[in-house]
């Protein structure tokens, strides 16, 4: 699993950084793309990237506001030109749906692949035989969701020699005991699964949170996860003013990664007026609260592999 | 005048041409920067140029496709926060309004700016005591207008010498004489401005389509502009699809500025099936119909001073 970040900037764009969009790469679990939030010229970002829209097959909205949306019709529309077939399943807050909908009815779009738009509320809202998604409500001006991603327990590898031991013959009774199954052989003895197979992995944790100020809902959807990313607009001096308009800063952020034991803090929605060279005082304030810190910039990649983080590139 | 295109492209962006978006640079006329279509990343393109979100006083939109107003409710949120005080108008076809109050209640935006949203019809739009604006449907797949912007006709400047000669002393009655009046001295003497004035001189004609198949409207409005902005989609080869999809070729926007008798043609809204390397060819279609013809690349910049239309920027 990758994550690539498209926007990384809060409220407006700047030559720095874009308004918010990130993409978890899931081309290796699943052979799918998942978009969080879609600001302005998010198309025209991934022009840049890696990322090819046709394979974004769900799209996960934290809330309204423009600068985590404005990006979404010109998006889906672009898909469908760019070979996009398969059908996108979308998730966000209410209002998303009748929006989009005289959206495409003024500018007489027809999407040629099917949109399947869900209004989220707090809770499990997708499933499937590898991925469990939740909801929960954050702390914003406006309704405002965290994203969590549980990757199922993957199933351990066959250890075929240990098989072959136990006498299980070459064929379909290998395939059902490395799913789990334990199998009868002609002669009447049972082979356990559990004896001929390693131990099952367990499955990443992501949880990814749009705007909000520190609130203890973050740290619930952020339990014990791989990796936490979290907006973190500001450094401590405005701290009064962050929380006044639903924001986070720096060591905000750190402290829900300590308190929710995550491994590793990627911050993003980084306000427009702290400049480059602004950024080592940043991630200091943060790092004092929490190590396993990354400050997020526009076109950065990471790579989840074997239990690890790796920042895949500096600009 | 100066006339700043920001966005060249048709449909999508692509790397080298940003979905619709030009600027009418008024600054030495009245202070004001016009904008004519609103495309996705325009206010990212202000950016990289030196067009000032805060001077846009009116913006004018020709159709409601999503490459010509997808950027219109960032821009619009921007501005505020760049120091956009003044007012804005904004002109375009029925359905602009509700959608944009629509975008606004859904992502509780509050302009803190007056933005008055004029449905247009065909005829006279505005008029100042500089210029007068006209819509005039084109031909579309949805209601399309273009625009034809003239610029009153300018005063002649004063002839200071020749009103001295005929006694007219310094003072207020020089400044009314130069705005056309004529005036009574003390001694009971008429003085007539057009004596001591220099001839008035013409004001400038541009003419602004978005989207549209060759038509006699076109033609209307371009009639005897100084400059014609018009699209020009495809080459001649594509002009069976062109139709069809209510677009012109090179050769359409070439002949429609013949027909016109325009002294200048700028086209835009090239679709990006076109790669650098063949504008060449492109051009020379258009040229073999219509000479005095520029096709526009992004931040591509003209002047119109003294009658003459010059290029200021090659990229």
């Amino acid at each position: 699993m990758d994550i690539e970040f498209l926007g990384t900037g809060a409220g407006m764009p700047s030559k720095q950084r874009n308004t918010s969009s990130l993409v978890l790469d899931l081309t290796d679990e699943n052979r799918e793309n998942w978009l969080f939030d879609c600001g302005e010229a998010t198309q025209h970002q991934m022009l840049y990237s890696a990322i090819k829209p046709r394979k974004i097959t769900k799209i996960f909205i934290t809330h309204l506001h423009g600068d985590h949306i404005f990006g979404l019709p010109g998006f889906l529309s672009s898909r469908a030109f760019l070979g996009g077939e398969a059908s996108v399943d979308l998730y966000g807050p209410a209002g998303l749906k009748e929006w989009l909908q005289h959206t495409y009815q003024i500018t007489g779009t027809h999407l040629p692949y099917e949109l399947n738009i869900h209004e989220v509320a707090d809770g499990l809202i997708f499933e499937s035989d590898q991925f469990k998604v939740y909801a929960m409500e954050v702390q914003h001006v406006v309704k405002s969701y965290g994203y969590r991603i549980e990757q199922k327990d993957l199933p351990g590898t066959l250890l075929i020699d240990r098989a072959i031991e136990q006498g299980v013959p070459k064929g379909p009774l290998l395939q059902r005991l490395k799913e789990g199954q334990d199998i009868e052989l002609d002669n009447g003895k049972t082979v356990f699964s559990r004896d001929v197979t390693s131990e099952r992995k367990n499955g990443f944790i992501i949880t990814v949170i749009g705007d909000t100020s520190y609130c203890q809902s973050s740290i619930d959807l952020a339990q014990n996860a791989d990796i936490l990313i979290h907006e973190a607009t500001f450094t401590k001096e405005y701290a009064k003013g962050a929380r006044e308009y639903g924001h986070s800063t720096i060591v905000d952020a750190a402290q829900i990664a300590k308190e929710a034991h995550v491994k590793n803090l990627i911050v993003n929605h980084i306000s427009a007026r702290f400049m480059p060279g602004e950024m080592a005082a940043f991630f200091a304030e943060g790092e004092a609260v929490f190590p396993q810190l990354s400050i997020a910039e526009d076109f950065m990649r990471f790579q989840w592999k074997n239990g690890q983080l790796t920042c895949l590139t500096k600009k």
